[in-house]
Formats: C-alpha cells, sequence, structure tokens
C-alpha cells in the first residue's frame, strides 16, 4: 500500500517524533504552522475514524490525552484536538491522525469555523439526526 | 456548581438531545452555525481534556465515533471532530465537550488554522516536546 503515513511507521522516511508505543507514533506536522503542531495515529493503517476500528481508536485517542497532557505540563496553556474524517471534512492523508495544537494565551493562534449564513431550525435537525 | 452542561444533563435547561446513554449526552449546539453541529459531554463533570479520567474520556470519545459513523450514514459525507481544551484554546464552557461538524462535499464550510507567520525548526522543536 503507498501510504505516506504508513511509511513513516516503517521508518521508510523520517519524522519529528513526539511520542511512539506498540500501536501509536505521534510526529511533528511538518506544515510548521503553530509550534508543536502534532498528528498522532494509529500504526496499524485505517483510512480515517470511520473506518478505524474500536480498538485502535481507543488507543489513538488516549494517546492524544496523553499528549496533550504532556504539553500543558510543558508550560502551554491550551490545547485543541481535531480529527478531519474524509475529504469533505478537509482530510489530506488518507489515515487516520488526530492533530494536536498546543496553545498559549494570547498565541494569537484562531481554529476557526467559517460557514454559510444559513437559518438552521435545531428542531427540524434534531428530528432528523437524532440517533437513539 | 454552577455549570450549564451539568443542568442540561439533569433535564433543568432543555437541548436539542441527539444522543443519550448512561454516561453520555449529545445534542446540538445552540450556535447553529453548521448543520448537525453537535457537543458530546460526559454527564459526570470534568471541565476539560486534562481534568477528566480516562475511563469517562474514553466514553465521550466512543460515543462521539459512533455519533459520527451515524451522521455519515445519513448522508453526510465527512465529520470534524475538535476539542478544545481551556480557553486558551478557546473552550468557552469548562465542562468537556467534543464538536462534532457533519460535513458534505462542497458546503462551504472551513475548519481554518489562523497562525502568526512564524519560522519554526522543527528539530528543535521536537527536543523540546518529545515525550518519550
Amino acid at each position: 500500500m503507498d501510504c505516506i503515513f504508513c511509511k513513516i511507521v516503517k521508518g521508510e522516511i523520517p519524522c519529528y517524533k513526539i511520542y511512539e508505543d506498540d500501536d501509536v507514533l505521534a510526529m511533528l506536522d511538518i506544515a510548521a504552522d503553530v509550534e508543536g503542531h502534532t498528528l498522532v495515529l494509529p500504526k496499524l493503517h485505517a483510512a480515517d475514524l470511520d473506518e478505524c476500528d474500536e480498538q485502535t481508536y481507543k488507543k489513538v485517542m488516549l494517546a492524544s490525552k496523553k499528549i496533550a497532557n504532556h504539553f500543558l505540563s510543558q508550560g502551554f496553556d491550551g490545547v485543541n484536538m481535531v480529527v478531519n474524517c474524509k475529504s469533505a471534512a478537509g482530510q489530506e492523508v488518507p489515515h487516520l491522525h488526530v492533530h494536536l495544537f498546543p496553545r498559549k494565551n494570547g498565541d494569537n493562534v484562531k481554529i476557526k469555523v467559517d460557514h454559510p449564513q444559513i437559518k438552521l431550525n435545531l428542531e427540524d435537525v434534531a428530528k432528523k439526526l437524532r440517533l437513539n
């Protein structure tokens, strides 16, 4: 399989490692946009959140929490955790990954949701989308 | 405790419910910005990702995956999952919650990371932040 993250996991492509255990690898995002912007991914290939099995997903999310807590212990004041599932949501590499953005008070980083101005009736939306 | 999400969990304030189980509640975000924008939260109060115990966190993250999968089965093409931990990261209500944004191809929603233009040396950053 020609997956760039699988190649990084196998050591065929280098990375700036932040954390590793038997099941999970975390590395700096090469975008180098926000200090400490980290990607947390399962070593086992799963295309996205939808396709990832529960066990693997749990390991990735627990590692993400551990790394977020580590960032807070290193002098950061907050952390954003972002998962984009499928290209419609901006996922670029089809191997599940969690973005972590360590944050500082007044760092001028903004995670913004731009959206069309629409009038939603929340009662209708809830009826349509309610799971149980 | 004067927590608005705890009041919603107790039924003292109404919400547009999307999902509920013994430990987790999911409801539409009243911002009504993106169709289906949902907040997934533990019934047990935890201020944020940092303060939440592992068991509770796991339940919230598994429920979030389940709801994301449900959205995909309802005709959405993708989902964004966002957790803002602490006010430095834009967390507004100090009770842990996961934002889910159901997405459609070409919906003109954008989750953007605005950041100052800085020159980062990833090797230095990795050395500083590496956990293990």
